[in-house]
Order: C-alpha cells, then sequence, then structure tokens
C-alpha cells in the first residue's frame, strides 16, 4: 500500500438542528473539506458516505448519490457504507484501503446522520437495530442495557467503580466546553454526574452520549500528491477494521472487544508503532465504560486499569495522554453516521495545530477508535502529521 | 488491477418465505457459496454485503457482522453496502475492485432482502426512500409513477408501444417457468400482459417486478488462484459503478440513465470489448421499461429501438441475445438487496453451463447490468469464461 494522507477535513457543528435536513448537514461538511483540500467537485473519483440509519430516522435512503448529487459530484461510485456507530470509519477505511491500493487518488468520505427528529424512545428503537433485535432487542435489552450489563461485569471483575465512570464524564465534559463545534458546552462536577437521573443502573444520563445532527467529511489523496492540494496534510499512518459476532451472550468475555483489539493489533503493526507512540487518541464513548475498555483494548493500560486510568486524570487535557480532547461522543454529541469521519477530523485538528483552546501540546501521532454496536465492528485508525 | 474470479455461487430461492428470517436466507446463500468454492469460513478475508433496507423492512440493521457472525466469519472487516436496488452490485463491485487491488485474496460478496413481511404499501414507501423523498416522494411519486413517466416519455419520443412493453413480461415470465429458483413459474401470453390490473399507466401489474424474499452470495479470488478452488472459475472481464443525480427532474432526458451509458463504457473500456461481443445479460428489469432501455444504453440496439429488439424476439431465450434467461426480476423476482449479486450467480451459471432448461448456446461472455433508484446507481459488469 502506498502511504495516503488527510488533505482536507470539515465538519458542521454537533447538536439538535430542527431547520436543517440530512442532506445539507452533509453538504456543508463536503463542501468544507473541499475548500480546506482546494479541490472541485469534479476532481472527486469516488464518494464512500457512513450512515448509520438515514432511512429510519429521516425516510431517505439511497443517500450517498442523493448527496453527491448536491455537491456537483456525479459520474464516479458514490455508495453508502452501513457498520453501525462505526459506519463512517469503516466508510474511511474502505477509502484509504482503496487509494492505498492505487484504485483512486482523490476521495471523499462523508458521514452523517439527522437523529433529533425523532422522539427519544423512537430513536433508542432504531439504534437497537444495531444489536440483535430476535434476541437482546426481543428481550427489551436497547444499547444504555447492553452497555450497563457490561459496566456491572468491568467493575465485578476489575474493581471500576461509580466515580471512575464519572470522571470520564467530567472530563469529556470538560472538553466540550472548549469545543465551539460541541453539542453540549457545559461543565459538570464529579458530584453532578454521580448524582444524574439513572438511565440503565449502574450508567446515569451523564454515562450516555447524545442524540444529535451533524455531518463530517474528509478528502484523502496519496501523500506523494498531497503537496499539491495542501500544506496541511495527515498522514494515514495505521488502518484497520474487524467484526465479531453482534449479539453480547455469544462474546467470551464482554469486558474487552476483541475486535477492538484485534484492529489496534492490526494498525499498530501497520503503522509500525505501539500503544506507548499514541499521544492522543480519540476514543468511541458512547457511554463512558466503552471509553475505559478503548483504553485497555488498545494498550494503553494494562486489562482492568482503565478506570483508575481516568480518574487520575491521565486522560486529562493536561494529562499525559489526552482522551476525547473534543468533547467525545459524551459532549461533542454522537450524530451515529458522523462519528467515525468527525473523529479523524478532530485528530486531524490537534495535528494541524487548530484545536484552538483545546490544543495539546504533544500532538503529532494520535489515535482514532471508532465502534459498532456492542463491539462487533471496530475501526482503529493511527493519524500522525505528514 | 490483477485478474479476478467468481469461485464459488450459492443463491436460495427468490419468493414470499414467511417462515424465513432475513439471516437465515442469507446465511444458507453464503453457506452454498462457501461450498461451492471449496472454502472454509475461516479462509474469508472480508465480508461485503449488500442489502437496501433490512432496517425498515424487518427492523434489524448491522447486518454484515450479524450475517457473517452466524457463519462463523469473524475478526475480518464485514460492511453493509447500500445503494438502493444496486446495493449488492455495488458490494460486488467493491469486493471485485479490492481483490484486484490487491488488498485479498478470497472475499465473499452477499446480497440479501427479506421484503414480504411488509404490506405492498409499505413495501412500497420503503423503496420510495431510494428516490428524492423531499421532492417526488412528497409529491406521491412512488417508483411505479416515476417509471411510468419513463414509460410514456419513451413512447412518445421512440413510438415504444405497450406491445413491446408486455413483450418484455412475457418473455421473461417464460424464462422465469424454466427457473426452479424464481418467485413466479407462470407462462403468459400476449394478451393477458395487455389486459394486466393497471398500475401506474401505462404500466400493468406485468410490467412490475416482484415483491420477494431471498438472498444470493459469491466468493470471489484472484484468477490466479481460482484452480485451487474450483475448476468452475468465472473470470470478470470488465465491471464499474457510477452515479447520477437521484431525482428524475433533474435528469437531461429520462428515457436513458446516463450511469448506466457510463458504467458500461467504463467496463467495455476494462474487458476491452464492445456491445457485440456479448452473448448474453442480465439486465434490471424493475420494470419492462427498464429492460428496454438498458439494452439501448449498453449499446444492444441504437436509441429508440430497445422496444422492437423485445418485441421481436431478439432478446428471447432462443434469440441471437437472451436476455433475463433467469427470468429477470419481473418473474425470477427482486429480494432488492439480493438482485445483483444474485445476477452474477445466473450469468455465471449459464458460463458455466448450468443452467438447465434455460440453458443457452452462446454462453461465454455475459454482461449484468444492476441500476439503483431511477438510474442514480448503476453497476455494470461482463463475466466470461475463466
Amino acid at each position: 500500500m502506498r502511504p495516503v494522507a488527510v488533505i482536507g477535513i470539515g465538519k458542521t457543528a454537533f447538536g439538535a438542528f430542527p431547520d436543517r435536513d440530512l442532506r445539507s448537514l452533509a453538504v456543508e461538511a463536503g463542501e468544507k473539506a473541499l475548500a480546506d483540500a482546494h479541490v472541485s467537485p469534479s476532481k472527486v473519483e469516488a464518494f464512500y458516505l457512513g450512515n448509520f440509519a438515514g432511512p429510519s430516522f429521516v425516510g431517505q435512503n439511497h443517500l450517498a448519490p442523493y448527496i453527491a448529487g448536491a455537491m456537483g459530484i456525479t459520474g464516479v461510485p458514490a455508495t453508502r457504507f452501513e457498520a453501525a456507530c462505526a459506519s463512517s470509519g469503516s466508510a474511511f477505511f474502505h477509502a484509504v484501503s482503496a487509494v492505498g491500493a492505487g484504485l483512486y487518488d482523490v476521495v471523499m468520505i462523508g458521514g452523517v446522520e439527522k437523529m433529533t427528529s425523532q422522539t427519544t424512545p423512537k430513536v433508542t428503537e432504531i439504534l437497537a437495530g444495531a444489536g440483535d433485535m430476535a434476541g437482546e432487542g426481543r428481550a427489551g435489552a436497547t444499547f444504555p442495557a447492553l452497555f450497563a450489563m457490561i459496566a456491572r461485569r468491568h467493575m465485578y471483575q476489575y474493581g471500576t467503580t461509580r466515580e471512575m465512570l464519572a470522571a470520564v464524564a467530567v472530563k469529556n465534559h470538560a472538553n466540550g466546553a472548549k469545543n465551539p463545534q460541541a453539542h453540549m458546552k457545559k461543565v459538570i462536577t464529579m458530584e453532578q454526574a454521580l448524582a444524574g437521573k439513572p438511565i440503565a443502573e449502574p450508567l446515569t444520563v451523564y454515562d450516555c452520549s447524545l442524540i444529535s445532527d451533524g455531518a463530517a467529511a474528509v478528502i484523502i489523496a496519496p501523500l506523494e500528491r498531497a503537496a499539491e492540494f495542501t500544506g496541511k496534510a495527515v498522514r494515514v499512518l495505521g488502518i484497520a477494521q474487524t467484526s465479531d459476532q453482534v449479539a453480547l451472550d455469544q462474546k467470551e468475555d464482554i469486558t474487552t472487544f476483541k475486535a477492538v483489539r484485534e484492529a489496534g493489533e492490526k494498525a499498530y503493526k501497520m503503522a509500525g508503532l505501539g500503544p506507548n507512540d499514541i499521544q492522543f487518541a480519540e476514543m468511541h464513548d458512547c457511554f463512558t465504560i466503552a471509553e475505559i475498555i478503548a483504553c485497555e483494548d488498545l494498550g494503553f493500560v494494562k486489562k482492568g486499569d482503565g478506570g483508575r486510568y481516568a480518574l487520575e486524570g491521565c486522560t486529562a487535557l493536561t494529562g499525559p495522554r489526552p482522551v476525547n480532547t473534543s468533547g467525545g461522543l459524551k459532549a461533542k454529541g454522537h450524530p451515529v453516521g458522523a462519528t467515525g469521519v468527525g473523529q479523524i477530523c478532530d485528530i486531524a485538528m490537534q495535528i494541524r495545530g487548530e484545536a484552538g483552546e483545546r490544543q495539546i501540546e504533544r500532538h503529532s501521532i494520535g489515535l482514532a477508535q471508532n465502534l459498532g454496536g456492542s463491539g462487533a465492528t471496530a475501526v482503529v485508525t493511527i493519524l500522525g502529521a505528514a
């Protein structure tokens, strides 16, 4: 594979936008990425779109040409990728693989979701479709319930506490408050986090990510051509997507995500790096416990220590290895299909030194981890300064 | 790109199967393809799934790992591709591109849809999501209406008649009656076709494809490795996917599908062949007019002559260039997400000489054309004896 670079990034704010439709969000992000990369629509050789459930949320399907066409991109492959909450991470993986293999030079990857036009119970039902509806879904186990079971088991096996979960929420809210594009810019205290309204014990409302609208897009090209477009290219050092069983009851151990471990190993190997080389990360904190487990599965700490790692401030903005400087899914927001490409944008912003108030000092190698369902899909990407 | 071969094929029957769920259909097709290719699940390096609207039809999303896991395929990229009725054609295109580029050796591509658990009005509404819901959908223009407009315009511009449309239906029903896996095995006469119940003038029920359940799967590998697995490999000579605007009102001419023309040109170029080299084809006859237009767009006849071509028997099983020997979407059935890969299986069966009662004489080079929506996605594949 030849080296691949991110040559342009674009994001909408994440939030609840009753006056915006899905397509306008995706087009806004895509056009920002084109402008950032100095690429005209006619130069885009393929369009990869990550979207989880546009048809269920807003009744519109066939979204890739629908969005590409609105940007003036026609006559090229335009395809929607669905892999639950890792939909745009998966689209990015497939696009990087294609450019790396020499199939295309200039490719756009978008991610979008428009969720807030549905009620919360309806959103929860649609999201449950990322689990096993014949088993988990029929039993009423929506995602908060599944991750509550995971959290309980992690507490039981490793002594993880409510304070450790809350520490993730407090940190991500603090980071989100510094991100102008975050859905929720609200600093919370440990006391508030611990006293949050229960959702599924032991998870409270502060342990759960947000229901958001939003879109993100990036343009990629072979590294050797990056300088034609931009002086701010970011290199893809390693990337992998893997899969596992969907249903939680088919997993040997629910306190770890095998797909994340395997994707991490592959991405590290491709990059020629190890966990200690990663300076910062965007992790898939759909629930606080998921960030804790990701830090373990990707080797930042040993198994079972993820909770303490957060509580001790190691992942804070000023800590030795900042995680979710964007605010994460918890505070930045989680428009499902936009999350994977959104993470790539956030990592790129740090590497480019454009993260404003939340800019960190050591920002040359970052990792993005995007999770689908309760771990059936995982995409891990390592980005570095070009 | 290195040459790619189809080394295994598998299909369920297409039909209405109230006792079968989506996953069991997809697994049946996948396991047949594995057996046909003599490949064990652990050798599959990636799973590409085409599915249009599983979440809307049956409430299950995240379908790629859900199905792959049930076949014992984990630890590899498992991704769902959505491109309306060309979903599995698109999955096949991306998989062939990846194997051709050297990213993988052994890959499974599946396609599945489970439609009959919904009422016909609900199915029609879900299918309408492949068009522009903010325009066409809001105006009540479902797909029969869109293709009725296309048919009317084709009649007006080129003198195409009701008899010509009906000739496509009569032929495809005759072929379907010889296909043990077809949804509808019912021979119809020209009189019956002309007297069909009106759906959207000038289209009658006999001009519309079926609402079906079903699945199809293929295994691909580099041609140079095909002999390790099978003596019946079929070579991918050319393949392309392209896109166009979704809404009909944004097209210059609704009697032709620009994306089909462009995909055809690219596929012909890759194969080093022209229309006259194609001995038979599976065309996307979601409506009879679509098969007529496909014959024109792919250069089998000149623009406007597609109707006469069908009426004169040129595309019949015993004609000079048989089209839809399987019965097509009209009689074989149209489980949307399964259709693209199903076409690949049907072409491969002819090339392998396994088409039974409908086996044709000249069967070494065949073309499959898969259409999404009213032409916003097109995938054209040319297959030949290896």
